[in-house]
């Protein structure tokens, strides 16, 4: 273990983390709502520590960074930077004790959008943009944000990318680490400044449009108002909003391919995008018609089921409509959607496209092949055959994802505050990232009900899925400490 | 597709069946409540048709059962034979629509022990005992019945009873599969009859004791009783019965060892059971702790909590205790207990603990293995490494049964009677052919309230779940019905 290595990098991410508090500062001094202090106070506190681990430590440069080290630094970093970030709402006095401020972070920078906040009328304007800022940053990876800024801090870099980004393969989009995350960054700005303009024109203020455009950007969900979007009532913020949803759970690789000239092609051309295109519509049209006797009329329906499909599938976790309510053949499509997720490579949560398509596949082979043991097929994905190992890599990773699911609902449980449903949804919202779950944390409650146990718990299940089970799960082992 | 020879296994299951529905037709002879028609004409139309089935194609002598052919025979002979069973109810007038009564006998012949019954009081002897008897033939297996009573019948039965035989290898007790069977069933004989004395001498009536034994040795649950278990109200008998539920979730070829000379040192050199007996000793402590606050004494929350962990986790699914009732955290112990099930070549069901064995050391190593791609161990089982293909088709079965409980509990919503949490773990005791499940289908309920999709779903779901998912995809499948 490289720790003067490792220090060096976590100080880089906390330097980073203080520079993202800046935008929030400057409008709380425009606000003047009484929360400067808190959002200069966190500044004060996190750039010197920061800026001191990164200068202090002289790693040998012949050093480099192995994969295991990668992650225990990822996991690492997540857990610091989410512990720095909760300062702001401690010090602003509207999430006073840490276990709230604690979770709000890591909901934040997870990009999950569960809230324990209950008094959104007063929420100051600066330690609310922070807490939108979260998400932006969590959303593309504080890591490759780092790298983005400071393409040199370590070798081999790529280590500490794969551990950040979601999917079962970093799509290395140029052959330099460093190059490839100023390209996310960049088409990322781009696609967030599109958003925040268009939703001015659907008539939201400059600060309700940043506000939104990060959340969504990052598929986090948080937004200004208790009620969500469904606070606007604007069809026309709701298509718009639904439409970025879709957008940044496509994987950034393609639109960078698209850029440079396969224009449209280079989605089509894509198997996870298609499987993902047609699983997002064939959920659109199944909710709206499930949903028919509830909402009376299709167009209705359609509405609140292009919204919220978007919302679930995407793991933002935005809100026009109270789907505790619908039948519970939705709510069987909302949990289906939970697993599911978007693409890899995109800012979303859950299992990921690509690997419920590697699952389908691998399930029909197992059904076609059975007494045919030499007509086992290789799994082929965008034409091209899959290593077996991968294949089994990819079972496995599903299998702990749902065992990690049933594990958080079994915490939870102990925590005592709720039934099984509410407990099993919690756990599932919170490793897919998506923010509200069914029963007591529906749509419209939030998870301040969870106790301090359950609060931790849910915690970690987010962070757990953020970062995909392994850089969260090699910290809880004995080798990572060991000195090698 | 080789049909003569299908249709001859078919015909040899039904003269069994025919034959396992003589002692009802006695008992209802005995007791004169009106069902002697009922099982008298079932079996004037059975037999025949089995007879001729069974004589009249002549297949060629040379003809071989391939694999597959083993599958698609045992699906349909499950099918076929739940249609027949379902005669008795239709007959007798007390479960006189197809559906209730074919559930019925699916969730007998299953052993899953959940019941469409809701008028127990008035219930003819004869027919009540042919509903246990049900469970004590699929225990077994009625392939294995079949070739242990017809050795025979046809080349490769190894096939028959893989298909059959729950777990992810037969454990070939002795090289030939008729005197396998023969084996099975004398050992299953042997438990089952020591069952009905101890519970004899704990004071059941002879007719209460062998259908409380057949519903136990096929760890089925079908109780004479609505109350199930909770009838007698008798210490004794609850004892015995979650001992003999905890031995018949035990793998049978370890009896077999013990018997022929390695006594107790059989069981605890078996890994899987090493891991089966702790889970079980864990689970009931857990249960009976977190019960504590509903029960008031620990003494009364043991006896329930022992009594409720034998019965799910053997998959037989008696009650004496509205778990329903019991704090979430019980709940969410009751789902994972659901999902894991016993020892394979049992006649339990569940994913079965050396899959959750193997899944857990595949997990282990996945952890442990990041960034030293050199140390990726083998996976051992019972101290021999197991090959690597093994590993990743017990991933692929663990996913495939996550996703048809999650498919079922779908399906399940789209009939519209009951929540969430209802829907799902309806699907999961279906699946795992438990029984009873949470909400509205929980232990005090039961699942007379789907309507007829939800019955057809419900008796697919434990179909699929009895012959461990394989049988019954490919009966689904366009190439299952080609002629080569």
């Amino acid at each position: 273990m490289n720790r003067k290595l490792i220090i060096r990098v976590l100080g880089a991410i906390l330097l980073v983390e203080a520079a993202a508090m800046i935008p929030a500062l400057l409008v709380s001094l425009v606000h003047q709502d009484g929360d400067t202090r808190a959002m200069a106070y966190s500044i004060l506190l996190v750039a010197p520590v920061g800026l001191a681990m990164l200068l202090l430590p002289r790693p040998d440069p012949k050093d480099h960074l192995r994969l295991k080290e990668g992650f225990i630094i990822t996991a690492l970093g997540w857990i610091l930077m989410s512990i720095c970030g909760a300062l702001p709402f401690m010090f602003s006095g509207f999430l006073p004790r840490f276990e709230y401020a604690f979770f709000e972070a890591v909901s934040g920078f997870t990009t999950t959008g569960a809230s324990v906040v209950t008094n959104f009328e007063n929420f100051p304007h600066g330690v609310m943009l922070w807490r939108a800022t979260t998400h932006w940053v969590g959303g593309m990876g504080v890591l490759v944000l780092t790298l983005a800024l400071l393409p040199k801090l370590t070798g081999r870099t790529a280590h500490l990318v794969k551990a950040e980004s979601p999917g079962p393969s970093l799509s290395k989009i140029v052959p330099q680490t460093g190059k490839t995350a100023k390209i996310l960054y960049k088409l990322y700005i781009l696609l967030s400044l599109i958003e925040f303009v268009v939703l001015m024109i659907c008539g939201l203020t400059p600060y309700e449009s940043i506000v939104h455009t990060m959340a969504t950007a990052g598929t986090g969900g948080f937004s200004c108002y208790g009620e969500s979007i469904a606070h606007f009532n604007n069809l026309a913020a709701e298509i718009v909003i639904s439409v970025f949803m879709f957008m940044f759970g496509v994987n950034f690789a393609l639109y960078y391919k698209a850029l440079i000239g396969e224009k449209l092609k280079a989605f089509y051309k894509d198997e996870e995008f298609r499987w993902y295109f047609c699983y997002i519509v064939a959920f659109i049209l199944l909710i709206s018609v499930f949903n028919l006797s509830y909402y009376g009329n299709f167009f209705t329906s359609l509405r609140y089921g292009l919204f919220q499909v978007c919302s679930i599938s995407s793991t933002t976790g935005f809100v026009t409509a109270d789907f505790n309510q619908w039948p519970a053949v939705s709510h069987m499509l909302i949990i289906i959607t939970m697993f599911i997720g978007s693409c890899a490579g995109s800012t979303a949560g859950g299992i990921k496209v690509v690997r419920i398509n590697m699952v389908a596949k691998m399930s029909r082979r197992n059904i076609l092949a059975t007494g045919h043991p030499k007509k086992m097929d290789v799994i082929r994905l965008d034409g091209k055959a899959v290593d077996e190992s991968i294949v089994s890599q990819v079972a496995q990773f599903a299998l702990m994802y749902v065992a990690l699911v049933l594990l958080g609902g079994f915490l939870l449980a102990l925590d005592g505050k709720f039934d099984a449903l509410t407990n099993l949804t919690a756990s599932l919202t919170c490793v897919s990232n998506v923010g509200p779950g069914l029963g007591g944390v529906g749509p419209v409650e939030n998870f301040a009900g969870f106790g301090v146990f359950g609060k931790v718990v849910c915690s970690f299940l987010m962070l757990f899925g953020r970062l995909e089970l392994l850089p969260m799960f090699i910290l809880f082992t004995r080798s990572a400490w060991r000195k090698y």
